[in-house]
């Protein structure tokens, strides 16, 4: 049978070679090949269908869920998939489970802060999944404050043991994922009080239920938080709560790679740097990037194809409906969602060097890039997150009315993506912690401390507080130089200006609190600076394939202008621009509409994402929507039966005026 | 036993009557009392309980629904109800549902555009629900673009009948709520044939089942088109997929208020003014408005609550953390809200007297208001919607990591409401109506012909091109006049900008085509404009009640100045207004944050929203929010056990490295 491609004349107008893009998108040929390799063996597999999660109850759903976890990781023992293949194999189920927390925080948790004995014993039972962790830090009362937190583990020096104990319900741990149903044992952070005094929050492995029933543990109290947004999303998990009454460990549970306790009972702080925490954070940091530029370019991919399926209105010669894509005001929503896409997988990859870079560092002793590293991965995870959640509501609106339906896969991964603006730090804390750090950073200047890496820029402040932007036809904002300039100028400005207005203030932390608003647009300023400069360092390396760098070129102009459209409020009051030159910038920006426009389908079909990984009617591949949807709605449960349950005792006495005497 | 009330020093702090500014958000004391009355009798009725809504399978949430709706009618018919409050008791009931349609739809149509007979014959029927209908006009492949729709309706001379047949899958209808399984009736909107010429679309009353038991009539195949956004929220509406096979129905049940086909099969215009229907839609529109304020200020009572419950960082003097409402960054987000939910209610109110005014002279063939009135509507509709989406979205990142939860009610309320950014007419395309008719009001304006309602400033065109705002002092925005003179130079300047633009080009449909994203930047300001200037007539009326005129003052006043904030690059461009004065008006933004912060709670409180329509434990009126959030979880069916289903089967295997075995 011929297959269906509704797509296939907007393939054809592709200007560039989409399998080089592929590979760009990929990072390497190497990540490509794996990760096509990987996703098509999950799509092909019938266990990780998933097309039918939006209907199933909260029950049947979790117990799918550890279904497919199980299924996934017999597959990758049988297979022998390396880690980076097992973790692709992860990300393609594209479903949240328990397992996301075991990999991702209890196993790092204690390499991160387990001694090397501790390690030994047990991360060997944690890599077989002997014993399944989770990262039990959160509590009922207290979310990004980790020194609010009210759990103690007090020692007692009797028996070697630490008795761990909540002592109020806010203290009751909330959220951790893997918690409620799976986990056997936890990272529990907790106040570590011993000889009467409190040393403040550390972390304490902890048995939660028994190896041969799973039951809970005595003094352990345990269970699921209840439904969270969405349909499907995030139900899959068993974020949960947890109460200990008096639960007692062994010293050596507690985690000791930067802080003891002897046993006496003295609080010693060995001589590892605190600083390695930062490191770990900008790891986690770097992979929430990551996943925004993934999330973001599935909805942008679904948005893109529908809009070239989709037909509304104004009629050509041969009365078929226009695309909807050829609207200017579908573009003008819709382009600079696709170029924000390439920009955070562009951003994304130069953290993952970031990283690199500030662990080689550590090991050398060398602190200084770290808290600009961290102010920076800090922000980053800030713009981009908002930015993409964001994103994916709007792509839903650029489907129109059938965005709506759960078969679009939109509701799902805006309900499973949204959590990432609050979790690894609140979004709006986040940007305070930059915009501290640029309030640093300004004061320093005239101290003759050289800013360095991302804000190195804020070394040139006398010159951008008054330089001018020099452009003076529309063209002249395709110039990389131009563009830069007035992101700096804007950027250092607005830092400058809050530094100035914070002076006035007799109380820093007053001036601070009270100019909070206007701080956190300062870090937006530098944190998109950050986003358009690497995307045009980017754009230096030698790019192959045929038509790609300029299609890059071109969404990297996109991304920025449509940045300064938005912002053009932050351009013209720090005087960056003028008003007759933000005039240019957006006629410039309506031609970089049209050129992208012929692009638009093959630029989404570079993600390479299978339609099992895409999970929406409207993004398939061959474009084939609409026979789809309506195939898929008869699927609904409340299609069983043509008359509905509930007729004869709701519907019939209402139509036949025998309500009065109803039962109902 | 003694009620807690944990917010009652915060309620004690208010600086106004809160009794009397209830009567003033209720729009009078007898729209207050009705409501009061009403929305405690749904509270106190466990029949209309709605706390496990998230937990139902689709089956069992759907007839829980059909249950409340027989419930709801046997009420209005025990307690004798009025329409006003039996209209109070479905909304305060608060689960969309086919009556819905029924009394705001179904009936409606029938009404504008039935003829007297036909009301005769139908509405009598429809009034005690011995027939159910709903309206079917969206197609699988054709929303907005009434004119796309496919399905025929050919009249055969022979029978005295009309021929409804859907020639395509994607003229199936697609959408409509109470369809799928409850409707008996549908008015179906079809392109009349007749003597083999296509008339264009007409409506149709079909119907869609027996009457006696609920089967579908022959030629006619109806279902539910499946899960929508969100759990609960819209899948307690049975939306519908509805084809025809040459269904036949007599002549008399095409709607001929406005056209008629005779019984030779003849095409007749009446002398009815067509414009009638944008009466109609005046009023859809309006009803829309109203709602937009409802749903935001939901959302703003229970963010406004629980940012007063939750506390973090920032520990005063006693040990105790920081009320999250009394940081800047949280009244910089939340306050704008609360503040354009008071401006959406009081536009909304003044959109009912607009309605009225209309439909009087409507009465009195006058015309003249009508295209201003529907432009207006059009743009208030797409302006309050939008913005309301948003803000309910903005309002659970605002709570927190518990926002996310379905007891916190912010996922269900925003997944119910986001369908309104694009039912009845989409936001964006509603934008561009709005546009085309200010290009149009520009045009004329040389010509003598003087801009009516709210586009009268149109007219002082002159005057606000070259006016110069004369905001000295950070108080300078306090006063209306420099307000309102700001946002009409800056609408009058976008639009007059964008018909010069348009004037370059040789095609106006290219040119406003090309332009379009200014265009709908255009629209937004002159909406924008006209909430503000609705807000300010409000506060010229006698508001009796101390403070409550005030605490409406500086609510105003937050409303524009957070607008010109948020917009204001174009008030910059359009040199409306200095660097200098934007900033100055930012910084009395901050003050007046300063001001209503004590008001706060008691802001939301006037209100007067019942817990069971908030529906929220983070909203719940007495602030004791950690133990009723630990209680909702243990609810969820998966604690039903605490070793979980699955237990056996996935997890233990794994444990126990006797997964290569297993059958999964």
């Amino acid at each position: 049978m011929a297959r269906v491609d509704q797509l296939a004349s907007e393939r054809s107008k592709a200007q560039f070679d989409v399998d080089e893009m592929k590979i760009v998108w990929a990072g390497s040929r190497h990540a490509f090949q794996i990760s096509d390799r990987i996703s098509r063996l999950v799509a092909s597999d019938p266990a990780f269908r998933k097309d039918n999660r939006a209907m199933l109850g909260r029950k049947e759903l979790f117990k799918n869920t550890l279904r497919k976890a199980a299924h996934a990781w017999k597959r990758i023992i049988e297979l022998r998939l390396t880690d980076e293949e097992a973790s692709r194999l992860r990300f393609y189920v594209d479903e949240p489970a328990f397992t996301d927390l075991h990999w991702g925080m209890f196993i790092p948790a204690i390499k991160g802060q387990g001694t090397d004995e501790q390690q030994q014993k047990w991360l060997p039972l944690a890599y077989k999944m002997q014993i399944i962790g989770c990262y039990a830090q959160t509590e009922l009362g207290h979310g990004s404050n980790i020194q609010g937190l009210e759990t103690t583990a007090t020692f007692d020096p009797q028996t070697d043991e630490f008795i761990i104990h909540s002592p109020t319900l806010t203290s009751s741990k909330w959220w951790p994922g893997g918690l409620g149903k799976v986990s056997t044992h936890a990272v529990v952070y907790a106040r570590l009080i011993t000889d009467g005094k409190d040393y403040g929050v550390n972390g304490f492995i902890v048995q939660l239920r028994s190896l041969d029933d799973h039951s809970p543990l005595p003094g352990i109290t345990v269970g699921d938080i209840g439904m969270k947004f969405g349909n499907g999303a995030y139900n899959t998990m068993d974020n949960g709560v947890l109460q200990f009454d008096h639960v007692r460990i062994p010293r050596d549970q507690m985690l000791m790679r930067v802080s003891q306790v002897t046993r006496e009972g003295k609080f010693v702080q060995s001589n590892v740097p605190r600083q390695l925490v930062y490191g770990t954070m900008v790891y986690v940091r770097q992979t929430i990037v990551s996943d925004a530029s993934c999330a973001l370019s599935r909805a942008v991919c679904i948005a893109t194809r529908y809009s070239a399926v989709r037909r509304q209105f104004g009629s050509n010669n041969d009365g078929v409906e226009t695309q909807v894509i050829d609207y200017k005001t579908q573009q003008n929503r819709l382009f600079p969602l696709l170029a924000s896409a390439y920009a955070f997988r562009f951003v994304g990859e130069w953290l993952k060097w970031l990283y690199t870079d500030v662990t080689q560092r550590l090991q050398a002793n060398d602190f200084s890039t770290l808290p600009e590293a961290h102010a920076c991965t800090a922000g980053l995870k800030s713009l981009t997150t908002s930015a993409t959640a964001d994103a994916i509501e709007e792509c839903r609106k650029l489907c129109g009315g059938h965005g709506y339906l759960c078969s679009s896969g939109l509701p799902e991964l805006f309900a499973v993506y949204v959590p990432a603006c609050t979790y690894e730090g609140d979004n709006v804390v986040l940007l305070l912690q930059v915009a501290r750090f640029l309030m640093k950073t300004v004061s320093q200047l005239g101290s003759g401390k050289k800013p360095v890496g991302t804000t190195a820029y804020m070394g040139r402040v006398e010159h951008l507080m008054q330089s001018r932007c020099d452009a003076q036809r529309a063209e002249d904002w395709l110039k990389p130089s131009v563009i830069l300039e007035a992101f700096e100028a804007r950027s250092a400005r607005m830092s400058v200006a809050c530094a100035q207005n914070l002076a006035k203030f007799a109380n820093q932390e007053e001036g601070f609190a009270e100019l909070s608003a206007n701080l956190t647009e300062a870090s937006v300023a530098h944190c998109q600076l950050i986003v358009v400069s690497k995307f045009i360092e980017k754009l230096q390396q030698d790019i192959p394939g045929k038509g790609v760098k300029e299609q890059l070129e071109i969404l990297c102009n996109i991304y920025a202008l449509s940045l300064l459209h938005k912002h053009q409020g932050d351009f013209l009051s720090t005087g960056s621009i003028t008003s007759k030159q933000a005039s240019l910038a957006n006629d410039q920006l309506r031609s970089l509409y049209s050129q992208v426009r012929p692009n638009a389908v093959a630029l989404v079909d570079a993600f390479n994402y299978t339609d099992h990984y895409l999970g929406s009617v409207l993004g398939r591949y061959d474009g084939n929507v609409y026979p789809k949807l309506y195939e898929e709605a008869w699927k609904d449960p409340l299609n069983d039966s043509v008359v509905p349950d509930g007729y004869h005792e709701y519907i019939r006495p209402l139509l036949k005026q025998q309500l009065r005497n109803a039962r109902l």
